[in-house]
């Protein structure tokens, strides 16, 4: 093909630029087809009169915005430009936040049980911190750090499990990742290959996916009312339990210091066993006593704790963190030990900073003010399906559970809160493995509250009342 | 043990303050030994008449400055508090930055070819991207995003490397990722499970122990002067290999043309067969054209590129990226589509913008600059060194090659330099396996150089001379 492009010369426009321009507008308005071969650089500039550097550059700024592609040996192409964005021009300044708000359905209330407020967020102090830690052309921050997470992090992580969760470890024994399924990953790089993993039924199915993803076996175990039965892990066989003692997700299930004791009995019978104590959303407690993690009670080296900042300060921040028993640290070392930290310096930094300067304690504290009035509200709310509804697991975290007396399955559940524009949770959901749901989580939905406001909250359950009761 | 503490009655200092300091101080002087029980908070209220409140939040604070440590069910102890640092004080004011400076060895000049220059690295853009991301309260940032990574940054990332390495892919191709190390990770649950990993040899030893260490076996492959040899990968059988085609690390071979078609030839002859392209330091080059990434040449969906920002922005940065061929791509999605992305919204936005506004090309054009003024210094300086050594790998990239004339092994040229205070590389320590050096590799040692001054590049090859010629 040849193309006859029209050359003038005028001040300020340069050649290649008048080239560009025309095959550019050709492009976008179908006069140049997907796939359509053009003329060399070569033969194009012979034709046009102009030297071979213009034709060239005016090809590379059509190929370096996406317009034609150079095909290795063979030469240019035009490219396909379904829904191409105008680099150069306007097109691409939208920000990366409208996206997300056009993928998102429209329910009048989503009780979503995985949401977090963030209206109370402390963007001045973050933002703050942030500053600090940038200022001074801090050079160091931008250079590799600690593989296992700064120590100093580590070290005020250390202190806060402590006073808050009784958590008792050194430093060194903190391995801060980006992501618990990050850390999972590297976790089962240090236990056994061989052995299988118990988890309660239903339970965290991301942990579910990640484990089994790795080629490890995972056994489902039955729970009674206290979270996993001893007895039913006992036959499993499985090496490691994964377990949620704190706030069982999604059963809200607060593992009693007994059952904890049989289990950690259990996993010291035998060498090699460990428990997984995920202790995801235990910062959120709203009746009686904080329960101490597990890992505190655990005198034989057998807890595994993970924990994140994903449901106390961000999810979009990426810090987790696990604290391993010195058995498997030494695995760690010698098979983990190389990873660099998944973690950028300067976000490790900047929280660093927000826990020891005392902010992260002030915003637990004003955040487990706001989901406990949410957390009231919902269940003085609620009130009005007492007499059709349990409430169980609304002790701590930010979610809690209605199972329906007349035992009315929770597909129905699901479907007749949806025709009137609200979303709840089917305990199915959390269903890991090929099991059927046990029969005391069959008419049960999850209702998440952090991110609803009050109103929304009461908007929810009046909505409910009228698709389920009424 | 009964602990009798004097108090007063003082205006402004609260009396669990008073108890707190005793029971500190005494700690501190050894007058209370570790694993000491100390009386519970009911037993010493009682016994000094304050409230029980009181001792409670004396020991609360001492708890949480890790004097004291609460064993559940049994009481308070007094804990370990070697190399304790007082969390109430001054003491733990100290930036995580000084930390790692006391780390480094004192070296007179250090040719690390892992090091970068971040003297000219644009902090004041870096600084305003960053306040601009966290303006305005910016809720969203906060939120999950997508799992591959935020879209508008994969599409800049691809934008990029069309333009820059010629590399072509669809924005859902790339895959965002906390560094090349978390990359592998997931690759690894794409590739067949049974499949093994030929890599050149010597290679980059941190992918190496990262693929072994996920259990895959890695087959070592010798090298020509073009890099891996065609007819040695295909009696390895394996089904991948990992290959640095622009600039092999740390042999600094750049692949020519019809090597790398070759190698496509090799993995286009069995279904399942890849090349992993890890593109590392593609941006530098100071010699002949820029050779375009081997998967913009092919045409098979056989190549995987791996890329990252560590050394052409900050290694803490922590940001790397793979580009995926439809046939894993789809595996993706199957195996590892639920894994969250591991890198932060916020840092992903900052990136964003730093690549659409310009700052990237920029940024990598007076980079350009320096690591050439840098490159050249040292080639100029090691004329010096050229009746004794030959220098390679010098056309990209950010080290280069020195190997003795006179076949003195690396061990030695590394003490003779250790010796004048001169630190350089030798090649033994990228061997992958148990395999002896190669021979054309025996005499030969690494130099980087980019964050050396030109001062201490002059002054590092000024003693080398003297170390290895004198």
């Amino acid at each position: 093909m040849e193309l006859m492009i029209p050359l003038v010369s005028r001040a300020g426009e340069p050649l290649y630029e008048q080239i560009y321009e025309y095959i550019k507008k050709e492009i976008k308005e179908g006069g140049l087809k997907a796939q359509t071969r053009l003329p060399s650089t070569r033969i194009l500039a012979e034709n046009l009169k102009v030297s071979r550097s213009t034709t060239q550059l005016a090809y590379d700024q059509l190929a370096s915005e996406g317009y034609i592609e150079a095909v290795p040996c063979k030469g240019y192409y035009v490219a396909r430009i379904d829904g191409l964005v105008d680099v150069g021009g306007q097109g691409e300044t939208v920000s990366l936040v409208q996206e997300r708000e056009e993928e998102r359905e429209s329910w009048i209330v989503d009780f979503s049980p995985r949401g977090i407020d963030l209206d109370s967020f402390p963007f001045h102090t973050w933002r703050k911190l942030s500053r600090n830690t940038l200022i001074d052309d801090n050079k160091e921050m931008f250079l590799s750090g600690d593989r296992q997470g700064e120590k100093a992090l580590r070290k005020a992580i250390g202190d806060y499990l402590h006073s808050a969760r009784g958590v008792l470890c050194r430093e060194d024994q903190i391995i801060v990742g980006a992501g618990s399924e990050y850390l999972l990953m590297l976790l089962n790089l240090l236990l056994d290959p061989a052995g299988s993993v118990a988890m309660e039924n239903p339970s965290y199915s991301q942990a579910y996916r990640v484990i089994t993803g790795l080629g490890r076996k995972v056994i489902p175990v039955k729970m009674d009312a206290q979270g996993m039965r001893p007895d039913a892990l006992e036959e499993t066989g499985a090496g490691t339990a994964y377990i949620m003692p704190s706030h069982q997700y999604p059963t809200g299930i607060v593992m009693p210091v007994r059952r904890r004791q049989e289990l950690l009995a259990w996993a010291g019978r035998k060498a090699g066993r460990y428990l997984i104590e995920d202790d995801y959303d235990s910062e959120f407690r709203y009746k009686g006593k904080p329960v101490p993690a597990l890992q505190g009670m655990d005198t034989g080296e057998k807890v595994i704790y993970l924990g994140t900042f994903s449901k106390s300060i961000a999810p979009a921040i990426r810090i987790s963190y696990m604290v391993l028993p010195d058995p498997l640290l030494e695995e760690y070392r010698k098979k983990a030990g190389f990873y660099a930290s998944t973690v950028s310096r300067i976000d490790q930094n900047i929280l660093y900073r927000f826990l020891v300067d005392g902010f992260y304690e002030r915003h637990l504290n004003r955040m487990r003010a706001i989901y406990r009035a949410k957390h009231d509200r919902l269940i003085g709310e609620l009130k009005r399906l007492e007499k059709d509804f349990f409430i169980r697991g609304e002790y701590a975290g930010l979610h809690l559970l209605l199972t329906a007396r007349d035992k009315r399955p929770e597909e129905v559940l699901v479907r007749q809160a949806k025709e009137k524009g609200i979303r709840v949770y089917g305990l199915s959901s959390w269903l890991i493995g090929s099991e059927e749901m046990p029969q005391e989580w069959k008419y049960t939905v999850a209702l998440g509250y952090a991110n609803l406001s009050e109103q929304e909250i009461e908007k929810g359950v009046r909505l409910l009342e009228q698709a389920w009761i009424v």
